[in-house]
């Protein structure tokens, strides 16, 4: 959710005849760009360089841009909101610890990177849920999910607390990148502590 | 810092010899597309043509595209960060009740306008602030601000807090984008009463 998994890739061998792993790497690239310089500011030639594929076979993949943008949310994003947030609290005994302890590890993380390139769901639903309904959509399926496994692990009654959790952390994120340090995940952490 | 302040601008008549004038028509228009599209999906191009002036008028006062956007964010963000939160919040002799009004407020104007563009602050920081320090120094002055004018009317010891109401905001905007509705932004508000 935060900056993990952004330089993975560029390690991969390069092999001939390998569509599946040629898509992976054009979606990694594509993500880690995404990350750091937002959808709009990347254009698919820089993506294609990026990632050492032609432009036949990333458009054999991918007819349109979009098509790309779209499947890293399904395949990168929605992964990352999975390791990082819903697996943690899901397996949990203890929400509320579970939920304090994300927390913390990403302002630690966060801080340990020197870097905040911020929540890759935010970040795209902040550039594309206006402009693009399709985007929106997708990007809802995740915030919805998200609340809602909050919810369930909180217990009943606490989809109001759900929904300010995610917020929270949302927002925080944000003064987290503007500030470029974890520091403002532990603030809102520690307020937290009082609702939850 | 929703959407107010979106359409102005067009209904002024376009004057000859009005440089004043011109500039400020050319922030207008940004500002809109800016919150419409974000920055980088905004040409300079579209810009000239949506202002209704000529490149060579706009480049006389903007000589990059950069420019435009750090002018945007000091003449446009920043009154709207005044107008829409610093303001009411410095004026009330209950910084809690202005803080719950003006999320009730902004929910209720975004469902007023059944569009929710965001707020201007927290779009440019996540498609902008890690990219370019220039605009997350910027940026970061307005955020610094918000939390200081907050925890100054919260009253001692309420650092945290402030920057608690921000990042509640913040992210509930992030959800109201995605669910084009202010529905998020009262969830959080019924979270924070009992948290102020």
């Amino acid at each position: 959710m935060a900056d993990g998994r952004m330089d993975r890739g560029e390690d991969r061998p390069k092999r001939k005849n390998d569509p599946a792993g040629l898509r992976e790497r054009v979606l990694e690239t594509a993500f880690g760009l995404f990350q750091a310089q937002g959808y709009n500011a990347t254009s698919v030639q820089e993506l294609i360089a990026a990632a050492g594929v032609t432009g036949g076979a990333l458009h054999h993949h991918f007819p349109t841009k979009k098509m790309i943008g779209l499947a890293v949310i399904r395949e990168r994003v929605a992964p990352a909101v999975e390791e990082t947030w819903l697996g943690p609290v899901r397996e949990s005994a203890d929400a509320r610890a579970a939920i304090l302890g994300v927390f913390a590890t990403l302002a630690d993380e966060l801080d340990r990177n020197g870097a905040v390139r911020g929540c890759p769901v935010n970040n795209l639903t902040l550039e594309l849920a206006f402009a693009d309904p399709d985007f929106r959509s997708e990007l809802r399926i995740l915030f919805d999910r998200w609340r809602e496994t909050l919810a369930k692990a909180l217990g009943a009654g606490s989809d109001r607390r759900a929904a300010m959790v995610v917020a929270a952390y949302s927002g925080a994120m944000a003064i987290a990148k503007v500030e470029q340090r974890g520091e403002p995940l532990r603030l809102c952490a520690q307020e937290l502590e009082r609702l939850l």
